[in-house]
């Protein structure tokens, strides 16, 4: 990834480990935007490449527009140009992604990451998520990511027709969080290396550096941002070995904070690790105590304690 | 269903047949209210009791907030207090589903038709949902509906879940759009006689109706509503000959206007027996002429023609 | 459907309700043959109208072929003419259907019910399946019925597909597992009166009898066979305010025996009213006493009581 | 993996590329047992580590019990000792998977390969997996190895369920075919380094294996045997550089043979390499000539060509 002071060029690839970043409530369910800053600043000052704002983690489903608005600004200030900030701007009208991918722009951003529409993904064919891509790459002043986020849209896109939307020039990479190596070397193989492939989870990051991927989005990131982007650096410099153990030493954490407690759990070990987590919003429910234990006590299994805030 | 002048009481049971109305766009893809008042005046003089506005046929998933609240007035005035008006107010989190239901019961709506919150769904556990509904009933100065729309949500509460969520006194009917018929039998036979249950799709209007269903509200009712209507009249008098002619007559119908062409099938469909359709918006694509002449065929055959607008 | 002494011509269509057996076991796990045969004698003394050997239900998957045959010939006998006997002859290969289907044939079984293959489903295609039961109808001496289990095959063949096939001659019906109400009408609507439907559960029978099914294969018939056959009577007498009645009491039981608890729970609950069930076969464990409690409380909670053999 | 002259002692980890063998059949459908024992004669000359008789690839779900045997004998003999050779000997019930690995053994195969059972899946828990696998391992006079091959059965065991299994010391390694990264790596972490993890296609067989697989069971060794074997070779020498280019060259030719064109697709390549493919047996449908052509495309372009027979 070719970037300095935070400035992307168009045509740039994706690539590093980057958070996406948890969405941080106040106990009224409002906003708390002074937690935000406080967790992006001390992400910015992490071995992370950059942040994702408005993420699945970061509960963009569960925001008001003019929250997300506040949520952007918030996030880009307070990384000040230290880091990549991608945002997620996807939306499920073509229109309002297109808007809100220029108001990311306009704030800074440095990608937009465009998750798949999917209410009618029954309808959505071949042409019509060609024609969606297409018409977001056109409008946005910053490169498109394409996001597949099979679990909660149920939409998977083929390589074939990744590769169709890659072809637009303003189509940059993909974040990926389905975790199928073959599906991650098909789309590897027909992008080809001008085109960032990015693991959408610590699980699976050190096989898909190996097949060729560009770097990952990862929830760990929040709460282990140095041991994956190790993983990373490990990998790249050719120490197999260890990239290998500290895979292993990482599946357990990762689905404490992902496919196992989901966002609630991240907060969770937020908490946990001495960065601001809070509540959830409704309809996710806070975890019980026995599963804020058990997720507490997997990330001391782990070895992942504390971080030094401040 | 107990009503008069489109007064609705709190705890009343909703029935009949409805039609979930298509939201109108001009060709530059802006809404078109001037049609869809149209439209809406055309339904309100049919034998229909009652129309949805923001349903999933109404491309609620894709309209701004603006674009919601401009749709909801237009269409309650439209009706003008004529038919039974409901309105699709579920969004993802409960925060902003309230605030939805809210302006729609200020703006005159009957009903509040809820659809289960889904991006999360694998994090969304019994306690969630009933939490989350519970909540919004509270909430809600109008009856609400649980609205289950699996294909396009993924999500199908159980009808133990169901059960619970019918136990609040503000949640007074579910509209299910599976069609599969031991899940109706089951709500039914766990929720009793004092809660609606509405078929959500002409395909299984007449079984459902058997079974003790209050009613439906299904998309072939935007084309040919006189017959949806007729279905269950014709089932209620007890003319099971006529009513079963009747339903295998609607089946290829229904399905060029939902599970075969969805809401792009809808609005050819209503172009072609002389309402308004217009163009689906993206990133929905209109039919290709092939598909178009296939809708336009199977109304023929089924004998559904043109309606005398004016 | 037409029939007497047990002879079923070519072309007759299936009809009534009929109990998918439980073949029954001894303590040691092997066939119990004279349990098998005291069940059958009591079904042909109900007022059921048939009974299906080698369903599902019988754990027809867990049997050897030499047990097939044995199980094929000792329920024939026992039955003696009185009832309609189908057998469940599928098997994953073309070749092995026709094999059973032959030898079911030859014992004097009325029908042939070939359950779709489904190991390699995501191969088979339109014409693989087209051409499977053409070649089984071509070699069967007797009358062959679609079965349709997606429950446990994954494999829902579309109702065009079912029409396709069922212009076989020798094709005369089909049972259907799912309770999809809109697919078993677009069956009818597509095959017309001459084909016979089967719903392939008590919990849909009478919706399905409604829309024009023929009968039903129903788990519930080995527990309750006089209230399954009750229920189309009632249907067919147009007595539709006792038939929902008796349809929504009977979803409670109709799920301990089938989708609730499965094949252990039918024989708790063949136990339970007097008849013969024993343990089901390995990988199938023996439900637990908790579970067993459930399926016992169910059945008396809905007023089934044992049943006075002998 | 320790062996000698064919000998595997109990407790042996399974490793190495392995080739699931297809089984020939003639044109009349029977089994061609000489075209059979060519190609095993063949691979068994190959860099190859062994062979899968009676695989998913071996069509083995289309067998008859006596073609498994003479199936099995053919080519135990066909081999001759010169490598390891594993026996696929699922069936659904436990009795009979018993039944079929003790012939199995007695032939002299290496390793029983049992699928997961999976007509009844949605019956059997964690305990149900657990008591029949345990009850396979009790009884095999070889080592066990789990098949999981979610495609074709829908059945997925969590990988703390294959840790349970995997507990019982005749139970040596599992064949996950899914490619999903994460789930491997967690089996790896959970069962260790003492249980071998075998990669189920050649899609997905480098990552597999730079996490700890200990090798893969890959349809692609049929048709391309000594790159399979070279890519395990390669990753295992620390040339990630070369595997990576390997694998990704190998993502075409193995969808061709597997997730593209299944069995019939594998056969079509057998025959374009110049061994013995033939029909597939019904249900399958031989490919028709257009695909067939895409399938000797593909393996030109991935520079895949005719072995030397002989």
């Amino acid at each position: 990834m070719e970037r300095s002071n935070g400035q992307v060029a168009m045509g740039t690839i994706p690539g590093g480990v980057l958070a996406p970043v948890a969405t941080t409530f106040a106990a009224d369910g409002e906003l708390d935007l002074d937690a935000f800053r406080a967790n992006l600043d001390w992400y910015a000052r992490s071995r992370l490449d950059g942040v994702v704002l408005l993420g699945s983690n970061g509960e963009f489903a569960l925001l008001d527009p003019a929250e997300k608005e506040a949520t952007i600004e918030a996030g880009i200030e307070a990384v000040g140009g230290r880091k990549t900030v991608m945002v997620g701007t996807g939306a499920e009208s073509t229109r309002a992604t297109i808007a809100l991918t220029r108001r990311a722009a306009a704030a800074g951003a440095d990608f937009a990451l465009v998750v798949t529409p999917h209410y009618y993904s029954p309808r959505y064919d071949h042409a019509a998520y060609l024609a969606h891509y297409e018409a977001v790459a056109d409008a946005s002043p910053i490169p498109v990511i394409i996001y597949v986020m099979a679990a909660y849209t149920g939409v998977d896109l083929a390589p074939a027709l990744v590769a169709d939307i890659a072809r637009h020039p303003n189509v940059v990479g993909i974040k990926d969080s389905g975790g199928n190596a073959p599906r991650v070397a098909e789309v590897i193989a027909r992008c080809g290396p001008d085109f960032g492939v990015l693991a959408g989870s610590a699980s699976f990051l050190y096989p898909a550096l190996c097949l060729g991927a560009t770097g990952g989005i990862v929830a760990l990131g929040n709460i282990a941002p140095d041991l994956c982007a190790d993983l990373q650096h490990l990998t790249l410099a050719g120490d197999h070995a260890a990239a290998r153990v500290l895979q292993l030493r990482l599946i357990a954490p990762n689905a404490a904070v992902t496919s196992r407690f989901g966002v609630p759990g991240l907060k969770v070990a937020l908490d946990a690790v001495g960065l601001r987590g809070g509540p959830p919003r409704l309809p996710h429910q806070p975890l019980g105590e026995r599963d804020a234990d058990e997720v507490r006590r997997t990330l001391r299994e782990a070895e992942i304690g504390a971080v030094a805030v401040g």
